[in-house]
């Protein structure tokens, strides 16, 4: 049996690479092996990364060169009743985060929520997201794939979907600009968040073109998909899901819990989030959103980069007679409750709390239901950050008045 | 001494709320009880998050309604040289991520990196940011609040600078719609993220302009900031680090190891990161700055949102005569290395990998650094990415040719 | 029969209002009269605004409130031959400009295009669109409206091609945000630009959504169009017509009649037009279009508002082993060759210029091929702009070498 | 003296070339020479086109190829009284379009704004940028060259007022990416636009950055200007004008006139200008500014192309309590009173309609002035075009009631 120290003695005298160790050891050993040589190099101490409480072997398919673990204090926020699409029934919000304020913020949102009798929620849009980007020689060839693939696109399912068990191809977009093609391949991809079966199936699809048109693949991704990065695209077509929660906040509990009016938080939400996000060129018209999907992210095992897409975000807020009207839509919130970080110890844990572990009946509906649940914490979070803010203008306005 | 099981009894029997439990019992018992009424409410079992090796107590300030922790796995890539404005020397780089195959990309890219010598790095811009929005009656008003905050930025300095040791005021952009006057401030926050730091100081500068001036403070942020939400004005003006690391590939290591050409991937940098993102309507020129930007926040203890901002990134190639010119400038990136989620364990420990844990000297110097080695991180996941492409692309190209 | 001076004083006594004159005096003495009135009240002399040479009553439907008419500066670029969907020959390109060395320099572009055989040009998309927003109860509401119009597109487009003998509805794409509904309208409306088309066939549409649906109609226009402002929604998913112009320009044409490189004329277009406008968040990833749009668009007679969405255009360059390859994609140019200002005098004769005055068979060809001359031009002044600045980078690196 | 037909046939046997025309005959000749000639090419009948009452040689300066003028119909809307921080009257708004019914919204807007007193209007903020591109080695090299501008700025400035008599260097502002430097420089131009002026100020201050640093000049323009383009650099730092004006119309005015209510109104503006253009992705939230921008262009001399930039405009409506503010803040007008078009002689005689043509008193006021009258008709035309729709929705849900 392999020990830590030798096997890190071993990396230093060049008999073995780093990232071999956990072929000459078990991963624990492996990952203990490697903590020993970067402690070694940088003086680090370990302890605390090399204290997790997961089996390393379990955690091969989602990290290389392991060292052990990052622990994030993990809260939860809730419960919430949410009428949804796929939603429907009270929930806990488990949000892991190290920002301080964030969970008790959420968990005020959700209670003046609660009081209201609950959020109701709607996936409005669907369908993961890649595009392949393809050479040609200009615009008359330019238009001759494009045609193609219109005409073809029975045959470009078959090669998409005959890499997947679950995933369907909704359809192709193509774009134009000069010698380049972005064809965007829209897969419905169920209880998963779906990147890695929309890349495999799109390569699939984007050999057929090549084989059959005269466009050369560039790159698999062109970015029009538009995956990690902040775009216009997602924005205003969406990926992944897009959804909306609102609610209906009578008077008196606006003015009983919230200690504020509706006119109040109305106005705030639109010099802050609205004319406030215009004037910034912002594509996020919201107050916090990416707090709370950032923090429900990490919990439940979503792809952390995700968090830029999932502040696509706008916020409205009508003062209805003296009610309350908020609403929080998503345009592209990336989630899904099968593969990837969700399958890993705490994570799907987290997920069990929400009651949404693993796949869903009829398959999508939980990943569907987390995106619902999702947005009303974040309507929740923008609740609780306007009434805030408005409460302390209301305060503000009476001291004014005071003087 | 509380039982788990006795306090959760009481707060469903009503005697306690949960998010009182902390009061009754020391931290990790109330998370404990706060645990258990979740498995009863739930059915959901909560071992893992449970099994977190914190003290609790340490974490009070970055969680509330605690039950435990999420715990990523964290691999580690590198080391990279980086030559730059604070940073100096061989890092390592820590990854916190769910995402297979994410640690082993960037590892390969530095390796490239490093055959080439190293990256080189700078910080171009630096400023943590909060921008307030005040009511006026209108223009005419906007245009005296303005000129008095212009002739009196001394007091407002010395009003922000009385909330910190350690912050200072830099400037204050005035931005005016309408009859809503946003008021940008930026600080040099040293060695924290800042954002806290910012707000308190802005809050107490926004008391003197409601003072002194007709304006009426709606909202401690406007969304100027801009705080979380993808927005121009960071991607045009910077918030936070605004930082470039770039490297100079030898032609002979673009073709020893990575078995393309420069022209190759230049091409797949024009199509898919420049034309792709433009047609996307993006504030992201990159391929998966995102991607490392989240590993490295998740492990050292930054504000995950704030990914968000991270992601405003343009990637650059050049063929220079064969050899390769690649950069990453990422115009938003808001760390520091104390305060916030820095002090946990097992971010601690991933700042000493790096060897910035806390302040620098001077102050700031470590968070520069910071920036400067992520964006070296980044450009390691850009290159390898590229390459993959482009070496796809030209092994596609090899099998049409021998067709 | 009125004299101009008579009818200004009754104005001036009140007897009269300014808007009134036309029903008192025919169209020409009624715009003088209006001239008369504001030389007495403004003390300018109106003599060439009033030098007009066309018919008062012929712009009556073009012009409130008339006093004459701005007399713009109108020159001639080209011929280019464009090998179009549409367009088929050579073509003169009219242009209204007040910019000294505007047409000089496309004429300059579009003598390069001539050498190396002309242009190709395609349009790729096509679409006038009119976007109402409705308000609904919320997102529950939202989703049975959203449903309701895809269950019955039918007769949405029966009511709304009910008010037009030429427009098509091609489809309606919905988008929601918390309580409202936009419904983006797309239609082929042939050879008009058709913004009026399409305003009055959805407003029959909308009026069917209104009485089968809970939504209430807030504006017949959400902006989600969207005319005349810079909208990634247009850059993006088009509008008008979306089109692309390209040429390859062998390189001794490039060598000896631009006197410069290809590789030379990429970097600049690299370096500024895609980098430096996604740098400057910019929609626009182009040197000069706007300036080619607006002078045919002044010229033409089309709405010159429009010019703004003209200038969503991405231009490429590539050094294919010297050559130059070179293209312009408009995404959103809102062009037609009947209707609006395209019967005046002289905007009509300068559709004769080109040869696309009236309707084109089949219906739309002339939009179409003018849409495809106006991008071969935009391609000329690109290719113009660009070799200047080659050009001169070459010179000042000559100079270098030469210190 | 030069016959036009004999000219015609000696271009076409090839004697002489088009474009020299005026080199062998007078302006009014050459350009009726270039109509026969291309009468004879295209067919068309030019005679419109050439029944221009301008001397064609006052319009050399303007054009190239001159074949003529395009025609376009000017007409008045106004007077509205204006208190601005330039302008300071009762104003009338020469505007030139072929869109019916454009000049009617926008009188009975002004109308309206007349009633309730005026506009108020300021500028608040001003310059004219140019934005060089300049290639550096790497980004280290890219520090070094920022650092040695922001050390030389006086350098740079006498460089660039050395060439004009009148500009005054603002500032400049360094944007690096990778291996590109962008230096915005920004002028007080005063009355003139001041692009002309901008572009050779920048040239010769280049010039000295190319000589003292080791940067090389890519292009004079690099795209961060942003000319031309719709660019989120202008819609928040501003470009030209950066000028507001506002109204307060009291309720009664609101009830009498426009028959309907302040709320209605907001909530028009908020559906449609703010969470509309929101989901489009824009950076133009307003109803129709672009509308008045390219009209008063037009009759006015500005640069048809820059109504782009004219576009960037946020519309702000409050309902305060019956009573109705509404403003329009438009981010980059680039507009003069001196140069380019302003000295035709239609345009010319419009500017005397406002009572701007040529410079002011100080330099620069007429310039200020003409954008806060044009940033009145905006308001004008934004009001009337949202109380339209406010007003129709209110007669629906009448009708609705009814029902």
């Amino acid at each position: 049996m392999a020990d830590p120290s030798d096997l890190a003695d071993r990396v230093q005298a060049g008999d073995l690479r780093s990232y071999e160790l956990e072929a000459h050891a078990d991963p624990d050993v492996a990952t203990a092996a490697r903590r020993e040589l970067l402690a070694r190099e940088t003086g680090a101490d370990l302890d605390a990364i090399g204290d997790y409480t997961f089996d390393a072997a379990d955690v091969e398919a989602s990290i290389e060169n392991a060292i052990g673990a990052a622990q994030v204090p993990m809260g939860v926020a809730g419960p919430v009743p949410v009428d949804g699409g796929a939603a429907d029934g009270e929930y806990y919000l488990p949000m892991a985060t190290t920002e301080g304020a964030l969970v008790a913020s959420v968990n005020r949102g959700l209670a003046t929520v609660r009081d209201a009798g609950g959020a109701t929620a709607r996936i409005t849009d669907s369908g993961m997201t890649r595009a392949p980007v393809f050479r040609v020689e200009g615009i008359a060839e330019a238009e001759t794939v494009v045609e193609w693939v219109a005409n073809h696109e029975d045959d470009l399912r078959a090669a998409a979907e005959s890499t997947t068990s679950h995933g369907e191809l909704i359809g192709i977009e193509p774009y134009v600009v000069g010698d380049s093609v972005y064809l965007r391949f829209a897969y419905d991809t169920k209880d998963a968040m779906g990147m890695n079966m929309a890349t495999i199936a799109t390569e699939a699809a984007a050999a057929v073109v090549e084989a059959e048109t005269p466009a050369s693949l560039v790159a698999l991704s062109g970015n029009l998909c538009t995956d990690k990065k902040p775009a216009a695209i997602n924005a205003v077509e969406g990926r992944g899901r897009t959804v909306t929660a609102d609610v209906l906040v009578p008077e008196s509990v606006v003015a009983d819990r919230l200690d504020t009016t509706a006119a109040a938080i109305a106005e705030a939400n639109t010099r802050k989030n609205l004319v406030g996000s215009a004037k910034a060129g912002s594509l996020g018209f919201n107050a916090q959103a990416a707090n709370v999907v950032a923090a429900v992210f990490l919990a439940t095992g979503q792809d952390a980069a995700q968090i830029v897409e999932g502040a696509n975000a706008i916020t409205t807020v009508d003062d209805r007679d003296g009610d309350l009207y908020a609403s929080v839509s998503l345009a592209s919130l990336e989630v899904g409750t099968v593969g990837g970080g969700t399958k890993l110890a705490t994570q799907s844990e987290a997920l069990d709390v929400i009651g949404l572990r693993s796949g869903g009946d009829p398959p999508g509906a939980n990943a569907d239901a987390l995106a619902e649940i999702i947005a009303a914490g974040a309507l929740g979070g923008e609740l609780s950050l306007l009434t805030a803010l408005a409460a302390d203008h209301l305060a503000s306005a009476h001291e004014s008045l005071g003087r």
